[in-house]
């Protein structure tokens, strides 16, 4: 028998409490072993939870009660969990993690004072999706050439929204606030940190690189205009926010933002509030993972199967840097230096003259247009609309400074990534 | 150092071969050991192969080396591999196999003999796509409630252009054939015998099912006309092979035949020869898993994961069943038990009455219509497409009896049915 313990018995502590013991056949079987969930750890004992097991608020409890094997920390934050995860991994206890602000700061420590013991996140990125599992086992023939998520079940409700009914970022968050999908502050999940903290798992999964958020490109959905979504259409574009790694010869982009893609992309047809994952790998090709993001049981669903793993396999191997392993260490691309097509949304003054003067500022910066399209507005004004080709980011931001300077843009002018 | 012996060295046997030397560095850091391809099987020496290990005709000079420990059995075919395989375990070598057909056939009797020894084939069904190790790992706390797979790229690449391109099936079978997609003799794919082997092996992952392919529904995709996909077209459906287990109380549903499935389904939009299997869990709810489902390298990418997964942890759980361990016996529903909608389409003489009489047949069996469109065709003919609510296939099948007898309806209908 194992016994476990859960730190933190919310919506989805309470769920890995019960389908331990309402699937309780199969995952004996599976586990080779009987998996009894045996405390939880609460703030508030109060509260009314519908769980049968024990609960305390002294996290010590868990920590240092010998009988408990596997540590399975769900509290959120990151400064807490890791003083409590980094006392279970010292103590021997196995930990399982859904924790993917702590694994953005911290997973390198983690897994360093792991050395011995197991210590899992499947439930981290993409909750119910088994993708950890698909990178780490499913593909380990391959060198990862690119990764791309969509990750925020919030985010990718807003944009399908936006898209298929027209309505306003504004009128579609508040939406999504009532239905419980944002919170009251959106601006961790809208503002693409959420989906950050997740792309540095997978990146250092597939790469190997120990990089804080605050190093990477992160962009939110908060300046998508329905303007921006009849021209994606219009070019048969989808827009959604991905987490994206890639890797360009020794160099690797980390980035997170909204992009136009291709409506026959795969990842594209990614609805609602479900997340999918896109991995191509240098032999498999492109490969895609899709199911439920977040909710209680199907993040239990990710958390449960790391137990069962543990059960029967014990200690894995090490999960953050295969590639460093083997004396191939790419650095992090610099932000500047990252190389797509842009969209770039102008308000200009409706007047001759503005198209060229526009069209010298792309000259001079060595950036070529692919599409464009002009929409009148009231007031003599008017949308210009337009795609680059391919072109160096520090190009495009430079291109847009002057654009904002040049007199005939009036406003900041919006800018989306093009994912081909 | 691990040896690895290759029966049967084509397009897959050779990416096997040459994946191992590509990508030893990661492969190696993986399996936290070499694994070496060492000698293949062929059956013509003198046929040019694109591999440097030594090669041989005789199976026995892998067999009876005591120095290979990894036998990849692809050969294609299914009583003499079985025999090579059998001979391998027995030897006690860990046995890797592609071999979809073998599996299809003598999975129970192999996974028995592999009693103390690593026996998988994550490449027999879906080519690259680790839907295996997604059933056995991933999902491991589930009770799972239904597979839908697209798991054959010949049927989904003609089910799509006939689609997208209005061609007949016989125009696209040929471009097919002309590809190379399709075999001179298509039956294999087209008919759905390919997809059905590949449910077998899922369905005994999930359920522990021992059924032979004569013992389930197989329909191919061969009588699919033009009509039926602008009616689909009309309803928002799309038309493709899957291969469906489904869990109906402590019945299980094992059926391969085309379906009516709404557009907006994910599995829907698996497109051309990609595949895609759809699997519920009781907890985790709808994943979906995509990628390519053929070809050497991402075949390979298959069997090497199961190598390296071999050579990390030796031999894992038993595979076929879970469910019947814990003492959750399903059984097979039997065919014409199976409850869904369906579409006929009734070739009509286009006079009075007609409507009346059709109309009385399937009130007769229970069974009642949801959607109806009619459309003239020449020489007082018309075509009758409707599609029915839920009904129990024995009723549909014996409507369609008697209205091939009615005496209005000219030819034997045609029926798909649809997935909701």
């Amino acid at each position: 028998m194992l016994k476990v313990g859960i730190i933190g018995v919310g919506t989805v502590g309470t769920s890995v409490a019960n389908i331990l013991i309402d699937n309780k056949n199969i995952i004996t079987a599976r586990a080779g072993v009987e998996i009894v969930p045996t405390i939880g750890v609460v703030s508030n004992l109060d509260k009314k939870r519908d769980v049968s097991i024990k609960l305390t608020t002294n996290p010590d409890e868990v920590l240092n009660d010998e009988s408990i094997d596997i540590v399975v920390e769900l509290m959120g934050g990151i400064e807490k969990p890791y003083e409590i995860v980094k006392k279970a991994l010292e103590n021997g206890k196995a930990v399982v993690t859904a924790n993917k602000a702590l694994l953005a700061y911290h997973r390198y420590e983690l897994q360093e004072l792991a050395s011995d013991t197991p210590f899992e996140f499947e439930a981290a990125v993409a909750g119910g999706i088994p993708i950890i599992n698909a990178l780490r086992d499913g593909l380990s023939a391959n060198h990862i050439q690119s990764i791309q998520g969509i990750m925020n079940g919030t985010c990718n409700f807003m944009l399908t929204k936006m898209i298929n009914e027209g309505a306003s970022y504004d009128d579609i968050l508040k939406e999504a606030q009532d239905l419980g999908y944002a919170e009251a502050d959106p601006t961790f999940d809208v503002g693409g940190f959420d989906t950050a903290h997740k792309l540095l798992i997978l990146g250092s999964i597939a790469y190997g690189l120990d990089i804080k958020p605050e190093d990477i490109l992160i962009e939110g959905i908060q300046n998508i205009k329905q303007t921006d979504i009849e021209f994606a259409k219009e070019f048969e574009y989808n827009i959604k926010l991905l987490g994206i790694a890639k890797k360009v010869e020794n160099q690797i982009e980390l980035r997170v933002h909204p992009v136009l893609i291709p409506q026959e992309k795969m990842i594209a047809k990614v609805d609602g509030v479900m997340n999918g994952v896109s991995v191509v790998g240098d032999k498999v090709g492109e490969t895609m993972f899709y199911g439920a993001g977040a909710g209680g049981d199907a993040t239990a669903s990710a958390v449960i199967a790391n137990i069962i793993d543990i059960a029967r396999k014990g200690k894995g191997s090490p999960m953050l840097g295969f590639e460093k392993q083997v004396g191939i260490r790419p650095t992090l691309m610099p932000k500047d230096e990252i190389k797509t097509k842009y969209y770039l949304r102008l308000e200009v003054a409706d007047k001759s003259g503005t198209l060229a003067k526009i069209a010298k500022v792309f000259g001079d910066n060595d950036i070529s247009i692919e599409n464009m399209m002009q929409k009148a507005k009231k007031d003599e004004k008017a949308n210009l609309l337009l795609t680059t080709h391919t072109c160096i980011e520090k190009d495009i931001l430079k291109a847009i400074k002057e654009l904002e300077n040049s007199g005939v843009v009036l406003k900041k002018p919006a800018m989306i990534r093009i994912e081909d």
